[in-house]
This record gives structure tokens, C-alpha cells and sequence, in this order.
């Protein structure tokens, strides 16, 4: 009989912790779904709907590396597929050997960033990709036309420029170029298990990473990590407790926004980046200065929230921040078959 | 009756040139048949079948930059999907800025080819992968240790590697990369309208095709370009009735195999490169001196044959080549999910 009791008690118990949990994680989804939003099907910003020609034409145009001054780096050179859209460099190598002067993000997502660049130097994904064209490191031709010289020389993008931008009467310039780029780049969606979290299905994150969530929005993260892109909309000052350079171990130090801007409140000021993916995008921060994931989110902690997180807390949310990674989009994991043609005068 | 008469004359005539055509078209089948062979669906190399485990590790390792100097090269930096496996240059760009003395081939088919590289210098794909890992162009680091240990910093791969070479107390060294890339690159074969014309689908090519067929055989191209690969087995001298840098416009006169063998004989001789995807694959030549498909047409007519050929001969000759370009394999047009991991030492 006492045996008896023993477990009906043991039940009730069991009975009440699984309400208690099951309690704890309706609390946490909805904690979870006041700070982020579940990623949109179409990222177009209103009233600028793409065309499926002018998304075609921007997905070649992304992997061509014929419009450079050597005719061997494109978009994807830096943003490349097998590496989530990033190129796994502390800072990114562009056209003859020079050296960007930050970390490449990647462009999965990137329709989501409200601002473009570390240091929000670009107004658009329009404005960056066009100023990539003219840039020295990225392109290598100081005159922005010589790339759509070069274009000009692919008999196969004649048509597909013209279906793409009908009435244009020349739809070969440095502008359409930037706008089917962007569009493509607002393609690049990648909705992961945590999106099935926030739309009701619990199971979609382990437990780890749901204890990670809840270690993510207790710590303050959530302060600059928020939103659709989990980051990536807001600017902050990097080294709020300590000097980030100290904790990284950063051999130059970047002045970030202020460079920019010339105003002393904007001294180590950057972009927060987007979290989503990751996972898979390592080095991290402007500079690429860590180099794995636990490293990054333990330096956050004490540079930003001046909090020593122990390994376990760390862990979970590693976890949680694996519950960002998403599927590659095929049309990103996929090259196009370009027009074929050597644009390049032969040096021979 | 008269009119009757020359309608029934007519359509006797009819039957009997369609009849004459119909012979025509067997008669030249035949001969293609004899002259070529469709592609295997295995390029294995008999007593060397790679399991699925290697091939699908050669395809990370084919697609990962991060084994070299600087991590920005890969295979596919030089030999990319989007352009048929090759880079549109004339000549590639190694790591660092380093020229390439020649011409990137494809990878596609390069299984075929029982002559490895332009002068013959390596005994294998194999060999080739391998010293690619070595050569200072490729990879940039005189130590061939160097790009392995940069492989064994990649959490990810080493149980990738166990899993390919079974047994193998180090699986990750030089030697299984190399025989792991060559295992993937033996997949990559492309099927093209030829081969099923080969297997007897006249259909399978253009009326402009077939007369090309007939021109490329009655020129004597086949000569040189015959077997699976049209092209890919054998050595030939460049330039047999006239030097072939004054028909290229060539800057810098390469002797080829003459470098490697120290034989007067070898002056100027070359792999004959296989034609398939040939369409897709501009620049032509050990130099990539020559722009266009057509214009490499005539160059070789005139200097291996001695033949001036007319723009209708070139156009269906193009036609014919055209019928080798086969559909991109999925597992070269899409990029494999790299595991994560930053190798390169904070540049920060």
C-alpha cells in the first residue's frame, strides 16, 4: 500500500512538473514570438516587386566573374554557396590580391538588413552592389562603365537584359546591373527551424536550444538581437563594457560608423549583424577576429553585457543559434549555366 | 495527262532523292559510328571503383578554398559550374595573383582523357589533384603539408574521411584528397545530342549538325579528334602546316611537350584537347588565344590541315560541336553545404 501511494504520488508529481513545463515553454514561445518575427516569403520592398526575368538575369549576373578587371571574381567569389554566402575569411581578398577591410556577411537574408555594410554606408542593397562595381578592391576598374563594357562583350545577356527591363533603350547599364542583383539577393530566403518555433511547433528546438532561447532573452541579447533577421536592422556601439579589441584580441582597431559619419558618438559603432545562419559563417564580427561560435557568444557577453556566461549557458545557446541555420535556396546552391564567352582580351 | 504525268515524274523523283538522303544520313552514322564512341555512364578505371563516401567527399574538397595560402581558392575557383568548368580566362589566376602558364580545361569528362594536362605532365587525375596541392600557383604553400593540416583544422571533415578511406589510420593526407577529388571528378560526365545520335537518333542532330558531322570527317578533323572524348588520347604538334601563333596572334611562343621531354620531336606538341562542351568552354588553345568557337574552327583547318574552310563549312562544324554540349551534372551545378569552420588565422 505505501508502495502504492508512493507511485500515485510519484505520478501527481510527474503530473505537475509536465504542466509546470509545459507551462514554462508556452510562456518561452510567447516571450519568443513578442521579440521575433518568423522570416517573410518575399522580401521586395513595396512597390518594387522584381520580375521573374530581372531575378533570371540578377542570379547570372551574381555569379559572373567576367565584369572585373581580371575577369575572375564575381559576387559569389566572396558570397559563396558551399560556405553559406560567406567565404570563411577573417576579411575577404578582392581583385588583385587586395584586401577588403572588413568581413564578408552573408547575402542570405540580406533583403532584410535595413542597413548595408558594417558601418551602413550603403543606402540599399541597389546602392551597394552598384558601388561594388566601381570599387577598386571588389571590380578593379576605376571608370564604373568598364564593367558594362565587359558585359556588353557576352553576346547571351543582349535578350535577357532587354526581357528583363522592356522599353529601356539601353538595358545594359550599371544601374539595371545593381537592380537584378538586388532582386535576386531578395530571393535568398532561408526559413529554418526556428520559424517553425515561432509559427507553434515546440518540437522544432530541442531542448538545448529552447534553454538557450531563454538564456538569449534573459541575458539582454535580445536588446540588439530582435526582429525578423534576429539582428541586422539597428547600429551599436561594439565594446560597451570593455574595449572589444582587448577581448578579441583584434590587431588593428576599426573606429566602425564614425569614420562615416564624423561624429565621436558613433565611435565603434557597427551594423548588429543578423544571426540567422550563423552557425555556418564563421569568423565572426566586423573584423573576423573569432573564430568559432562559442568564442563569439562569450565575448558578446562580457564586451556588451558585461556577463560571464559558464559553458553550459554558452552551449544552449550555441544550440539556439543552430536553430537559425536554414535550408540553401537552389537557386543560390545552384550556378546558373552562363552565356558562354571569353571576354577577356587574351593574354595570350 | 501531260501535267499528271510530271507530278507522278515529280514525286518519283522525290522517293527517290528522300530515299538517297535516307542512305546518306545511315552511310554517315555509320562512319560517325566508327570514328566515336558514346560516353560510358562509369569512368572508373577498372579494380579502382570509389565508393559513394569518397566521391561525395572529392566534392566538398572540390568546392572548399580553404586548403590554400590564403583559403580563397578552390578547384572551382578556376574550373567553375557556371561556366562549364572552366573560368572564360585565357589564362587562370592562381592564388596571390600567380598566372597559370596555360589554359584551364574543364573538369567535365576529364575522366576521358588519357592524357593529363597540355603537354602531358602528369600521370593522372590523381597526380594532378595531388600536385595542385603542392604547386605554388594552385595553392600557394611549399610545404604539401600545408593545405592537409589546414584540412584537419576543419572539425567537420575528419569524420568524412574516416568514413571514405576505411582502415586508414590518417585519413586525412595528401594522397586520399587527391583520390577523393579525382573519384568526384570521374562522375562528372555529360551525356550530349551526339550520343544519342551515336545510338541512332538521327533526330538527335540538326540538318546544320549533321553536314557538319560529314565536313569534320571528311576534313580529316577526326584524324585527332575521335574516340569518346573527340579529342583527349593523343599528342599532336600545334601548327603542322604553318606556326601557330601567327594564326592565334599568340604573344609568347609556348614548345610544349618539348619542356617537359627535352625531345626535339616534341616541339610545339600538345594534348589534342577532347571537344565535348567545347561550346560552352571559350577561349580555345594552350593559350586561350583564341576567342571565338568559329574563329578556332578555321585556325585549326588552316594550321594542323592546311584547309581553308568557307563560313557555311564553319557555321555547320559549330552546329556539330554544339551537338557535345550535354547537361550540367547536378552534383557539379550544385554547390555541397561545406562544413563550417574558419581555417584562417585572424588577419584581424
Amino acid at each position: 500500500m505505501r508502495c502504492m501511494r508512493a507511485i500515485v504520488a510519484g505520478n501527481v508529481v510527474a503530473l505537475a512538473m509536465s504542466a509546470a513545463v509545459a507551462a514554462d515553454n508556452a510562456s518561452l514561445l510567447k516571450q519568443a514570438q513578442q521579440v521575433f518575427q518568423p522570416l517573410p516569403k518575399d522580401m521586395s520592398a513595396p512597390g518594387t516587386q522584381a520580375s521573374k526575368a530581372q531575378i533570371a538575369l540578377g542570379r547570372l549576373l551574381f555569379f559572373d566573374p567576367r565584369m572585373t578587371v581580371d575577369g575572375n571574381v564575381s559576387c559569389a567569389t566572396c558570397h559563396l554557396p558551399a560556405l553559406y554566402g560567406t567565404d570563411g575569411l577573417s576579411k575577404s581578398i578582392g581583385v588583385q590580391q587586395r584586401p577588403h577591410p572588413r568581413n564578408a556577411p552573408t547575402v542570405l537574408n540580406s533583403g532584410l538588413n535595413t542597413i548595408v555594410h558594417w558601418r551602413g554606408d550603403r543606402e540599399s542593397l541597389e546602392d551597394q552592389a552598384s558601388k561594388a562595381l566601381g570599387s577598386p578592391i571588389t571590380n578593379g576598374q576605376p571608370d564604373i562603365g568598364a564593367a558594362r563594357d565587359r558585359l556588353k562583350r557576352i553576346p547571351g545577356y543582349a535578350p535577357l537584359f532587354e526581357a528583363a527591363f522592356p522599353g529601356d533603350a539601353a538595358p545594359i547599364n550599371v544601374g539595371n546591373v545593381a537592380s537584378a542583383i538586388s532582386a535576386y539577393e531578395r530571393t535568398l530566403v532561408t526559413p529554418a527551424p526556428f520559424d517553425a518555433y515561432l509559427a507553434g511547433s515546440l518540437d522544432a528546438l530541442s531542448t538545448s536550444a529552447r534553454t538557450g532561447l531563454e538564456t538569449f532573452i534573459k541575458s539582454g541579447c535580445t536588446a540588439c538581437h530582435n526582429g525578423v533577421g534576429v539582428g541586422g536592422g539597428t547600429y551599436r556601439k561594439f565594446g560597451i563594457v570593455e574595449n572589444y579589441w582587448a577581448a578579441t584580441g583584434s590587431q588593428s582597431i576599426d573606429k566602425g560608423r564614425a569614420d562615416v559619419t564624423n561624429n565621436p558618438a558613433d565611435l565603434y559603432v557597427f551594423r548588429v549583424p543578423s544571426l540567422r545562419n550563423v552557425a555556418m559563417t564563421a569568423p565572426y564580427f566586423h573584423d573576423g577576429s573569432v573564430a568559432t561560435l562559442p568564442e563569439a557568444v562569450s565575448v558578446m557577453a562580457r564586451v556588451q553585457l558585461g556577463r560571464k556566461l559558464g559553458d553550459r549557458e554558452v552551449a544552449d545557446i550555441v544550440s539556439f543559434l543552430e536553430s537559425l541555420t536554414g535550408e540553401l535556396p537552389s537557386e543560390f546552391a545552384t550556378a546558373p549555366v552562363l552565356p558562354p564567352a571569353a571576354v577577356i582580351p587574351a593574354q595570350h
